[in-house]
């Protein structure tokens, strides 16, 4: 995350993470405050072991970008309603990036979502989280209908 | 593809695959006018062995996010200009996913980028992928080079 | 309604029906964690006896389209304002459907035109649906006048 | 429609209903222009054996809105992209409606879908529409299909 | 204003109104639930001596085009900022009239601004009303000078 | 006008003012390239016997706002669709107007409107042009009628 | 400023002005009430020893581009997020200034960046201001990577 | 600027800088393909004796951001319409800066402005550029009232 006021709304994916049994690092950088360290974080991430980054950012969001810059491991952006104009802003800024550098782009605010796309990448070559993410699939449908048979009393 | 018309559109991606060397598919399948085919398709995605899906979207896109409901795969989305909003709808419609089922989202009209993103997702478990990435990058930062020295004369 | 959270704000529909004597039932149906049962539902709805489906969404509000993909009843979209951009993602996810399915949609939060339009359909073969209909477009008139009066002094 | 202007745009909406059986009549009223026709085409529509009204409208495109005003039948609202802002003025003035008055509205543009949900309106209570819906429904699914064996070669 | 629970935003166009001692009528009329009363209104204005009309209207607001459509008196439109889009509706479903009927559109919740906009066109007639626009213009500045002054210690 | 390159979108209001019989001036004057001239103009409007003013402009539109605040004159507002932003940029700029100095602002390119307005307000004096109006009104309705008898064949 | 009420959201600006020692004066100044006086104020400016002009303004907010009319001093402009559109008004009335006549625009409510701005300009021809500037440049990076250490715990 | 493509979007800017007289070097760096080259650059700029950059940039423009994260210059974004989006997501991108990383942003296309604001920063420090800017002014008001006198003939 770009700044540690964006705590809160990053919140949510910390937790799906744990949820999930993924093992992780929680970084304050800052794209425009400290280019220096997102490119040397950029530049080192694949060879310390990291697979996959997820950049949360708000207003003219860069961090997701700029780290695809740095890396070619996969990006996963999340655009913060940190704005006036409720993370439209963020979203345009994350998603409009130019041929040859992406970003794989969630919903404004979506936190959970963006572990949840970190896993569905990872377990690609690790059937356990496979399995963890189909039960969670499951337990998912289930709890919808659980409310729904309430509602019906 | 949700349309035969969309074709034009989806080749770069198409192309960038077939230059990176990814065996792929293509599909015409509609959301809408196909449900039980995006259904069947999704379901039996991962035991055929699919890796990643990417699914191209206009207007009220929901082919990402109807795959992404049937599989536990990562599903790209790749919002196209093909309405009367310039895409905007189609941005918002694939990228504004609710927690549970995330859609990678890239630029509106980025098919290359959902090429680029899918390899640099298989490229995690395949070394020789990485390679390639990285020598694609370091072309890519040449190219614009030689365009500048051009420009300089 | 795709969600429970979603009771809220679709309340003044069920309100509204109930008030014009309409029958009806609530479900909670998410239309990307329960792919299969809303499937289901739209299948099977018309031989049920369904006549007309409502579908509340908010942000990438597939519900109603996803619905219509199964069915071809007529399919009332409701945009809600759950989102950070005020229900705009919603109102174009739900009504910018393309050729061949489309979704009747009524404004953000407008739940009580959901149901209002749901009885003009069905007043087209119950004669005293449309006397009701009737009735209540005058008092609709009254009640204004009424509180201009009160306005005039 | 609300100009002659806008023919071009309504075609594919009169094309749908003569394929699909509908017998209808194309009228040019202006809600701005003619406050009176509509008033008393609005008034007498019942009446006269019509089910269900479509209005298309451009810019601040009141005439679905006005038409609803003047009947307790279901109005089909098509926003046209005439105007410097692609339609969505169009949108926003045609989907917005006040609570009492709905206006049931399709895609900027889709000209088809108006036809297709006045069909499906009908179909309700007539079963040989209803046959024909779910046939075209199929040809629509199998029309998606062929194309996609052709380009599969 | 065509709802009751409008009063509270236009409130400042009366009391301008007030404070400028033109006299008016206030109406709820509503363009929806009441086009008769509309009608009648805006065909008798100007018999009855009214020389400019007020419309303020939220969402897809049409109670300035629809009086505007019934009588050849200027019409003064005031956006209201009742919907869940902030009034960008409104704003566009007032603003964007056709050719032949136009409303003299003043910013979102601009009520004060309606107001002063009926009196500059007034005072074209009336010396008096010239006069007391010319001084109130005098005292805004001198307003801010003393608000500035203030500031400057 | 506030350049000569937008002398082709203004044409049609000086069209309508001279079929309407309005005596008029047209001047090109930029409100932030010739501000001492704009402000004598505004000065001087009322003096000149000027009785309203007509400002077209494009993007960040100031020149109907900026001859407002020299004048009390009643000032319409065209804004002109000449960015990139489609005349949205255009109309904020020239509708969101602060609290005493307001602009009657028309649609987005409604170059027919502006002088339509213009002559509304002006009929509120001149009892033959009140009744020019009334017959234009009269005929834009017998016009659209016309096309729709020829359109019934 | 436009209003004395913007000075809660110019405050930041002026703070940071004193954080890094530049003089300067604040003024209430209305480009719409008080035109003579922002006239005499942007023809003296330059005279008067002023370098950088900034100009917060709200709505269509005129302020910076006026200035700008008056002076060749480079002029900041500020939009302040005091409407109904959260600042989207502002943005683009004073970003989107017609050819020579620029107004350099930060972000909406980015106070803090227009006094920022205002010195990475006057530290052109002042060292010490540069090396404040440079100063000032480590020790956010070094805020950012102290909030990160904390994290880390 | 970022690609060879945007040199047409870039030459009024050119123009403008050689006509005023400014001695200046034209780049293409793409912030995203060459992080790189554009930190070295970034990073010397000042010492190189550079005084205020200028970062052209479309989508979600991240150059001028970059290159602002990297030295203590001033730099100017320009805003390009390469996109979808008619350069909205361009204009967010480069304005909504996070606080001490300011762009003076230019309007959506604004070559020539981004070039005029160069020259009025450096007009700071330079009488003879002050001057000459003054001269400029003069001509451009000229140049209109050139206009205007041809059009009254």
């Amino acid at each position: 995350m770009g700044s540690r006021s964006d705590a809160g709304l990053v919140q949510p994916c910390l937790d799906m993470l744990r949820e999930l049994g993924i093992p992780f690092e929680v970084r304050v950088l800052s794209a425009h405050r400290q280019p220096e360290e997102v490119r040397e974080y950029g530049l080192l991430a694949r060879d310390r072991g990291l697979e996959v980054l997820i950049g949360a950012a708000g207003m003219a969001g860069h961090l997701p970008g700029v780290m695809a810059s740095w890396t070619i491991l996969p990006v996963i952006g999340l655009p913060l309603a940190t704005s006036e104009l409720s993370g439209m802003d963020s979203l345009l800024s994350v998603v409009q990036m130019p041929s040859g550098v992406p970003v794989a782009t969630v919903a404004i605010g979506g936190a959970k979502n963006a572990a949840y796309l970190a896993v569905q990448i990872l377990a690609l070559s690790d059937g356990r989280l496979a399995e963890a993410l189909t039960r969670h699939k499951q337990e998912m449908a289930e709890a919808v209908k659980a409310k729904d048979s309430k509602l019906q009393g």
